[in-house]
């Protein structure tokens, strides 16, 4: 009955128990494994997918998790639930949950968006500003005028409101990049823009440079649309560009996506000098550039360097910006900066894609703006996450001193966490996960690194870092003893 | 100098002469044909591309209005422009401009875009709410009420806020669909919806039945994945089954995409023992079903026949509605609704696309439901659009009694007109443009049609309607004669 013609996919980055539990789920949902019916023992499973015990018992976990599967006190094992009866459909759509062009978020992923809404949750993992941080005052302000002054919201032009994109060109200025409203796109949030640039600027096929690791790691959009991801080592200064001249072939149609502010997950600020190097080598190369910059507003002591945009005289940056990180996420508004017909080309994309972004939330954003109260606000900020990184680090150096080792940001939100050595990081989440800590694995922002997690000190509370971050020294001491 | 290995695209919906023009500009912005350079004369420019004299008249005259080339007294043709150097970028970005998955849209699309937001404009043919359909002193009371009582909005999640999909699920109950909270998915706009469907589910080189003429040929979101559309023959009940039963190879993967509910651009309406027949049949064959319902609510009789969802006992129906057209485009609001695990997949990549939609426009939308101010409106604006129908017949019985035909809709926002004979559609609707009326020509909505407009009377006022009816009807009598 039990036949399982399951194959580990390696170049995944899905860990092979969590591959085991989606061909079971398969195999569930396709209705070949029916509910009520019982499973071969751990040891057989084992032996007919090819794996560890301990991978079987992880994968059994993960479904007994789920609801899926139940075991009972004589030993055997029991389907009891097809994750999906809610809507009682018996319509087989098995089909097309595993088509289309875009591939699923990685399961992990998928189970931290899901355990982010749970508000019991010490969220040490999430880059989302804490709601002490976002100024809800101002913004109720600025409805309040809204909701006299404003006017019928209709469809937007296609590169989103003027209004906005001039205010959001006033404030460009301001950190060295000139631009005029044309060559500005509003997009919602960061993500999407580089949505945008994947789906209407790369070939399939095209190679992205990007440092290791990075944010991108944890996201499927670039892999959807069949570009390759290429890690280039990255040092305290980022990307190390002697190994990204090495690894840069001249493919056509390759592009270099950097975070050289605050970067997420490490923290690392490129430097001035290096940030010309990289564009004097990406002008010779002929290599564009993306620029992610979101963290840029969320500084300590001293502004970091200029973007790379504002050093680029020939038009190779496509800048990325956005306010989800140091003044709401929730308004959902970013932009893309760049030659005007790149942002033709994409801003067609997003009329294609959603017809614009909230109007409202534009409105809002521009008002933001135009009244001063985004600048005030970021001033406000500034002093508040530095509180935060401060009890970070003091728990870290209570904590961790035997364990770990650290970096100490000089802006953003993230402190990337080294452990002395390896463990299972899959582990170390689900056991944080039961203790209501929830943490990004390192391993979400670089293929198989199990020596690493992000900490985050833009959410939780004071107390819950000094708390989370104890908690998980428990359990990396336990894991490493 | 002038070295042309240009082919027609036969099987492009974009006419020949934009054809050229693209095909031009990329020269132009190549650097292969330099500013400054003289064009070579008409004739010879139609022997070297090998179409008519007039196609090439129709391209310069396209190139001409972008500012990018220049004809003078002495009669030759010069590029003044290469169009986007208003940043003065050198860097070459023509090889990724070109590239991507996502296609442009077709650019006559893209000048309808552009020209929807000139405010002299004769709106006839979009399909935006006027500023007096929308509820504006209801939105500011929600504001205000949003401005004391509402929380720091971070990121949402996956499917979208708790509160909006309750409200969505109590307004589904009452047009017969029984639907729980986690089976609904919040996008930005139906459109969005459409996008995930396509990006999520369907498999590259799957087909999509469609009525013929559909709204679904103006966009390039399935194509541009990968599917086919397949155009079924529609009547005045809608999409003919036996038709759709003929052309039906039982192609695994296949979807039938539908607006069964004040069809765009048709206006017609699938009555309910149709409906039943149509959900049959794709029982018995295994296809599932896009039921595009934005224009429900805006009838003016009589309310139309339930949604094809709830006829849908097994759960093949993915049902996508909205606010924009009968609430405000501008809060970007729309819905899946589905077998729960289907929108968790299309949530997934919902996340991966834009993490979420804006939670300002949710929690207006929320409460709009909520207050019963939905509702009411609906109520009042039935009322308004009657007025706006009537008006558009009363007008085109006045001046296209003896150039065409037409339906009387019972409910949304289109007429569609027939001409008694073909005539250029582009040629019209340039001329059309010049006297600021601003059309939706038919071939939008079927390829290579060239007797149909699409009228609609959502947009422009009373006096506008009227006006822009008057002025088409003597740009076709022009053509026509
Ligand atoms: C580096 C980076 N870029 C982009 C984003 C996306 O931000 P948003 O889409 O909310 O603007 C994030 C947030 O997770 C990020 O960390
Ligand atoms: C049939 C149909 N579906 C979907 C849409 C998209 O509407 P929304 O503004 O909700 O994205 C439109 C509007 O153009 C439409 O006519």
């Amino acid at each position: 009955m039990y036949k399982i013609n399951w194959r580990p996919d390696k170049t995944h980055p899905m860990p092979l128990h969590l591959q085991i539990v989606g061909y079971i789920k398969e195999k569930i949902t396709s209705n070949e494994w029916s509910v009520g019916a019982k499973l071969p023992s751990q040891r057989a499973l084992a032996g007919l997918f090819a794996v560890n015990r301990s991978t079987i018992i992880a994968a059994m976990d993960e479904l007994a998790a789920e609801g899926i599967i139940e075991g009972n006190t004589g030993g055997g094992t029991k389907i009891i639930n097809n994750t999906w009866n809610l809507m009682n459909q018996t319509y087989n759509w098995n089909g097309y949950i595993s088509s289309g062009n875009h591939q699923p978020n990685q399961m992990i992923v998928q189970q931290i968006n899901e355990a982010e809404s749970d508000p019991g949750m010490i969220r040490m993992g999430s880059c989302e500003p804490a709601s002490e941080l976002i100024p809800q005052e101002k913004i109720q302000s600025i409805l309040k005028k809204l909701s006299v002054a404003s006017q019928p919201l209709g469809y937007e032009e296609p590169r989103g409101s003027l209004f906005l994109r001039e205010e959001i060109c006033k404030y460009l200025e301001t950190i060295g990049i000139t631009a005029n409203p044309s060559s500005v796109l509003i997009t919602s949030g960061a993500l999407q823009g580089l949505q945008l640039i994947s789906l209407g600027l790369l070939h399939p096929n095209s190679t992205v440079y990007l440092e290791k690791p990075s944010y991108l790691y944890s996201l499927r959009t670039f892999q959807s649309f069949g570009m390759q991801l290429s890690g280039i080592p990255s040092e305290e200064t980022g990307m190390n560009i002697k190994k990204l001249a090495e690894k840069n072939k001249n493919k056509k149609g390759s592009i270099v996506f950097t975070i050289p502010t605050f970067h997420n997950p490490t923290g690392t600020v490129m430097p001035l000098e290096k940030r010309k190097e990289l564009i004097h080598f990406c002008e010779k190369e002929g290599l564009p550039i993306i620029e992610d910059d979101v963290y840029r507003e969320i500084w300590f002591e001293d502004p970091p360097p200029p973007p790379l945009k504002s050093l680029d005289s020939s038009g190779l940056v496509l800048y990325v910006g956005g306010i989800s990180k140091n003044l709401s996420p929730g308004l959902r508004i970013g932009w893309v900066v760049g030659p005007e017909p790149i942002i033709t080309r994409l801003s067609d994309i997003k009329m294609q894609s959603d017809y614009g972004s909230s109007s409202l939330s534009q409105n809002v954003a521009a008002e933001l703006f135009a009244s001063g109260l985004y600048e005030a606000h970021n001033h406000n900020l500034r002093k508040k996450v530095k509180i935060r990184r401060d009890t970070a680090l003091a728990a870290l150096n209570e904590y961790f001193q035997k364990t770990a080792t650290w970096n100490i940001p000089t802006g953003g939100y993230f402190i990337w966490l080294k452990l002395n050595r390896p463990i299972s990081m899959y582990q170390l989440f689900v056991k944080a996960l039961s203790r209501k800590v929830l943490i990004h694995p390192g391993d979400l922002y670089e293929y198989r690194s199990n020596q690493h997690i992000r900490i985050s000190y833009s959410n939780a509370s004071l107390d819950d870092i000094r708390q989370g971050i104890r908690i998980l020294s428990e359990l990396v001491e336990e894991q490493l003893t």
